[in-house]
């Protein structure tokens, strides 16, 4: 009302809420941005749509290139103690994110990732057609990335399994679905609570900011499934890997981390937008 | 005096105060918010309020299945190089708290810890209403979390501990308790210093930067008492655990879990509000 | 337009961009300062450039200090479980320049990288010959740096490799020198994204928060790149450990470490400069 | 001039400075604050200089308390991998003082190291007084931190060397010497920059953002030189742990690391407040 947020109506609601932590003072006015159209053919002319897909394509490029090259280098020694270790392959791809979602945040959003250009579509934040582009550009960049890593070492790579992403030995295909909805629901839940309206209203903080717990959460989920899936929650990244290393096994479970993500997306962005924002209960201004 | 902090009166005083490093300049104005009515009966018809159990159910989930997860990929291997390690264990911890606090800060206040709403109801920041609710929230949450990762890997799960905690070999129960209470008092401490009105009035970036120093003291007490009790310092981790790995001894151990955290909380608190802000020798204005 | 970064015309684009994400509303106006001139004389007498290339050099000395000695520490060790480890060299590496540019990033904008400084040259930030007086300073401050490491343990040092950069065995030339141009791509290009002008006119942040995704930017390619060239991405520290470790082997690769990063940064200048903010696409106002 | 910065003069000095990266515009005037009296009778009856002091007790007790139980964790295990390791070690001090001087700078400046504290003293920027008490409170707090850890188990305590700082087997008196000379430095240069008037005048971040780097410098001094003395760069710490392990060796080496950390803290603030701040040289407004 009057300008603030509204909360949803439970009977009576005439009293101010209080907030239990000194942590969530919300003062300042913030309009919850109109849905983008599905498509926008004026942004099919804008140099700043084209650059953003190159943004993204370089963006998972480098992702892919950093990462993988990392995990090839822990495989390659016997003694894992040698090496940065496993914890330091989960840097390597939360940190990523970080960097990377910090340097194209202005240009193209920073998604790098197709699980969360889909939540954010889902939620009406870009069009289909920006959607659809940012996707191809994603995916031909991680191939890309991918192919330099092989292109190092082509004997390495094929015996190392190529950093792709498959269910490891001792769970189920249910269990890496699983994990993978979860796990892309961290991340997608992150990056919502991250960027929404309320945060960007009470100031400008957020595009320098949110990438830091963006990226922490990609680190976080690695450090819990790399065991079972190697974690992907980003079919891109899966993607990439699959298509370079090329491997029977590694396209037998490829819809695994192309469903998983996206159902994780899909019920983080349920989440936030009905449970945490409540926006089919507002009443329109 | 005149609007600003009063000191509290040792004799004179009236001479003006110097900080000692560049620091601490608060110039703004603050004034510490009115204790929270013990009932609140306006708050239970508020959306926000449920949203908020909802949100600490969600945050406590994700908590416990994402460090769980962590703890069982570490626990079934032989060679610890292979994994991410204790330290990565730690990481998942403290990561997490600072990943979820972040998100939920401004929902439900981030609290994710029955500890941390126990120091906060004691200094009057919430209702007990609020209290009692956020702790059922916390615990079920906890609950749900683990039966998840024990969904994964019922036979390694039970065997490797379940990621209960429990007084190892070589310590006391009272070494235990004692560590359980000074963790617990390091981080809400953290929580009380991270938070309090004089930053807040200061500018508006509490809610975005106080997560990470939380999260990071939740990291560094796990580095340190890890060996001593796998580190609980948060009663619905603890009982979520034991409540799914369900044996005797970890049930023995639990009191523990939750008298050393309400005792650390506690003395966080009364430091905080008694020795630090010294509210209770205040004039009120 | 009106004062707002101008898009580069494509056809019409007279329809209003839309942002993907909420992460990058800019609503403030920003200039790109004029270029910087090749010579500026009038620099060469204010105290501030020469306390700038002090602080570059005295910088640098404390990278390769803090570094190196955490190279040798590992090394000593027969058992890399009792060390910080590989992932800790690249802590060391990366942690140091996150805190050097934060304190230096005012005094002399925080280089301590003769490639970095050879970007924002190409950029126009800064005259040639500041750039010159910089990369010597760094130099120096390197070979002061690595001096004070082998003097702690002289025959320790040579015998392990003096921190020098080599392409390890397995690998070609050709791969260190492609694993130095995109390591140092990120890194600059991180340096461009974290510090270009329109996130300079939105807020005072930028001196303040752009040394860490920075010093991560190092930190990940250190994990990525360290089996393959130890990773330079820093022709002063490259130079500065194979001038005191001075054996063949090192000077041999020598050419590597400054021909790869100089690349990557060229690279990575073209990139931010001409793709991402299209400067010479704009009509000057 | 006119109310900025006024440069040192070098002759002529009539041409504008021109910042070589965008990171560094300093358009709000500043002023440093004048120097600290020695004696300032006023401050010792008012309770914040009390508070403060007892502020600095607590956060040196939980400093000792966290970091030599990690200490003693990781000393317990014979194989390190099953520990925190060394690095993890690193994480402690470095993390426990990024976090207590975040929890502390409100309330006595967040010293919790005599270095810090003499260094600060130096730059006149808290009397002696203060000082003086601010040591003694830290040396209270680190013994009763100590003692405290060794509570829990004595034996492995003295075994283990109690976490008390000595120069290892393979380096010289001298090496340790140096080593916590150019680490106090790290520490202490990094406290200055992150601090200074400059920073300050700009914007209310100081207090917010300093704890990090500062934390962060801890912990990379600390990979560098744990392998030769433990890594000590702060009296207090060292003293709280031979206080409490009292052995012969403890006490021989102990003069290394109070001499060492005041010469660096020393050169530190010479570093400082000379060349990069040229305060000697300024004419007096």
């Amino acid at each position: 009302m009057e300008g603030r947020e509204e909360d949803v109506k439970l009977g009576a609601n005439k009293f101010s809420e209080r907030q239990p932590l000194g942590t969530s003072a919300q003062t300042k006015d913030y309009t919850e941005r109109p849905p983008a159209p599905l498509f926008d053919p004026g942004e099919l002319q804008s140099w700043s749509f084209w650059r953003a897909g190159i943004a993204e394509f370089m963006a998972t490029f480098l992702f892919l290139y950093v990462t993988l090259l990392t995990v090839m280098g822990v495989g390659r020694s016997n003694n894992k103690c040698t090496t940065v270790g496993i914890q330091g392959i989960a840097w390597a791809f939360g940190g990523m994110i970080f960097a990377l979602v910090y340097c194209t945040a202005g240009i193209s959003g920073g998604h790098i990732n197709p699980a969360v250009t889909f939540g954010l579509l889902l939620a009406r934040k870009l069009s289909l057609t920006r959607a659809i582009y940012y996707m191809v550009m994603q995916c031909l960049g991680a191939i890309c990335g991918a192919s330099v890593v092989k292109g190092f070492q082509k004997t390495p790579y094929e015996v190392l399994g190529g950093g792709a992403n498959v269910v490891n030995h001792g769970y189920t295909k249910g269990d890496g679905l699983g994990a993978e909805i979860v796990g892309t629901f961290v991340l997608v839940y992150t990056v919502f609570s991250a960027t929404d309206a309320k945060r960007n209203a009470r100031d400008s903080h957020v595009p320098i900011l949110a990438p830091f717990p963006i990226g922490f959460a990609v680190f976080l989920v690695h450090l819990a499934t790399i065991p079972i899936t190697g974690t992907g929650i980003n079919p891109a990244r899966s993607l990439g890997a699959a298509v370079i290393y090329n491997k029977d096994h590694a396209w037998d479970d490829q819809w695994i981390f192309w469903v998983g993500p996206f159902i994780g997306a899909a019920l983080a962005a349920l989440y936030h937008q009905i449970v945490i924002r409540a926006i089919p209960f507002k009443s329109r201004p």
